[in-house]
Parts: structure tokens; C-alpha cells; sequence
């Protein structure tokens, strides 16, 4: 099972870009077996992701994982979640995310389960 | 061969909660086929990562990777610690670090080979 | 088709390492279908892992992907930057990044397309 969402990011996730010129954002899911990622916000590019991760880490047949013996079946969406990474660290300058023409910001949940959470942080000068 | 080793976070590796509220702790391996991760410790899923990291990046035959030529047998390793990842960023709060329910940060050792560290730089207010 | 380069880190990039001594050096790339991503400079590895993720992330069939249907002939190319990752942060110590023995920084391109650039952020004390 995977889920994918856009973060919204809005001003005050940057804090003040007048008192603060030089920093970085710091987005991290906080589960593991979430993920925060950067990449196109192009639907047909989720569903690829969707496809690719499901080749690379199977959910089925859940009896190959040792983890799930623990009476979970997500063992994949831990793996899952190491493809596509933890956190993305995003510098800003004058108050704005640095991106690339089409970046966006990611939430992947992988397993479906449990309410979760992210965090962010923003360190700079 | 992958070892995986869990990291024993101290106080002092968080500097002091008091006077730096909201900073950042980076932890990475400096070593090109050792990786810093974050995930849930249970040595079940520990032992899938290994399944798994051999399937994505197989030791054997050594002779398929062109890196093996310079006498080293470890392409392999630093294609694991790829998938991996090298760092890993954490967020702290009030002296703690921001984890998830279940995350806790590991060492992973993908060829054996030589005497290696990991490095921890704490950067905040 | 994958690029890869190496980032020549000029002292101008550390910043004056007598004024800032505890810092973090962020590199990212600003394309979702570029990475930036720390390994060894040996040319055999980075022949070997273009040729891993061609066989993790193959370009071809193109139409394969979904995302392809948009006109762009990439897919592959967003995946193996998922892969190798987006951003490096990397610690600096008086003045020095902290490497271990054999690391360097490095550009990954994987589709050849469009001009694109790196950002470097330096944040610290």
C-alpha cells in the first residue's frame, strides 16, 4: 500500500525571511516506514514510484520477511522507506525553499498503518 | 557481509538540552561502504535488510564489477551503502532527539574491511 | 544516460574556516532528475554504478512508465535519483570538510537534459 501526498508548505513553516536569509528546512517523517521526499509533482511519475517500489521491495508473500514474524506485515514498507529516504534537508534563501523548477515535497506512507506524523525544522542564522 | 550495529545515544552526544533548544544532529559514516540509517530496531527486519541489500547489490561474483579490478572486492559494499544512505539528519527538541516511536539510528557495515568511524556534528541555537 | 562528475570544492565553498569552525556544508541538486551524492573517485565504482541502475531503474522500454505518456522519456531518470539521493550534507571542522579516506562529492546526471545547477548552503557557528 502506498500513499502519496504534497506537502503544502506555507510561509510560516519558513518562519520570518526578513530576520532569516540563510537557512535550511529540515523535513523528516518520523515513522519508519514513511518517507519525506523530493521529486515532480507529475501523477503519472507517483504512480511509476508506486510500480518500481513494489518490483524492488514486495509485499507479497509477506512470509519472506523475518520482521513479520513479529505479527506485522510491513517488513517491505520498512525497505520501501530506505529507497526512498527519511528525511530531505532544503536550503532557503530570502525566505524561499530552494527547489529546482519542479520539485515538491513528499510525504510516501508505505504501510497504511497507525497515525503519523512529520516534523520540520528550520536552523539557520 | 553486513553488520549492523545500533548506536548508543548519550546526553553528552546531544550537547546540553538547556542552553540549545533547537539545533540539528547529524550523524555519517566516513567511509564509503558504511552507512548511517535509521530504522526500527528489531532484529528480524535487521536480518531482512541483509537478505535484501544481497539481492539489489550481490557480493558474488566479484568479477562483475569493474571497481573489483583494483584489487578490492567490495563494489558491492558501496553499492549497499548507497541504499543505505550515508547520513542521517535528526532533529532535537529540548535536549531530545525528535525520533519516532520505533526509529533508532544504526551503524551498517557492508564490507569488513579496516578500522572506520562515524562522525556527529551538532549544529543549533 | 549517466554523467557523473566530480565536484571540485574550492576553499571559497568552505566559507573562512578561522571564523566558522563547527558548520555544515549542504550540496543538493535543484533537479529531480539529478543527484548529488558522496562516494569514492575510482573510475571502475562509477562505471558500476551506471550500470546498476540501469538494471534497478531500466530507461528502456520508455513506455514502461506513466510518466512518459507527459512526453518526457525520463522516468528512469526520477528513479535513479531516488536512488542516489538528492543532497549531501557533510560536516566541516575547522575549516575542512570531514571526509573519510576516499570520499568525494560528486554531480549525477540521468537523463542529459536541460542545463542544471547544484546549490551549496553552509550553515553554522
Amino acid at each position: 500500500m502506498v500513499l502519496v501526498e504534497q506537502f503544502a508548505c506555507t510561509s510560516s513553516d519558513l518562519g520570518d525571511g526578513n530576520e532569516r536569509q540563510q537557512y535550511t528546512h529540515d523535513k523528516m517523517a518520523t515513522h519508519a516506514t514513511a518517507s519525506v521526499f523530493i521529486n515532480d509533482d507529475e501523477g503519472g511519475l507517483l504512480h511509476d514510484y508506486e510500480v518500481w517500489l513494489e518490483q524492488l521491495a514486495p509485499h507479497a508473500p509477506t512470509t519472506r520477511y523475518e520482521h513479520n514474524k513479529t505479527g506485522e506485515d510491513n517488513a517491505d514498507a520498512h525497505l520501501k522507506r530506505q529507497i526512498m529516504g527519511r528525511e530531505v534537508v532544503v536550503a532557503i534563501t530570502a525566505g524561499k525553499l530552494d527547489f529546482g523548477p519542479w520539485e515538491q515535497i513528499f510525504y510516501g506512507e508505505f504501510d497504511g498503518q497507525r497515525r503519523k506524523r512529520a516534523l520540520v525544522k528550520i536552523i539557520g542564522e
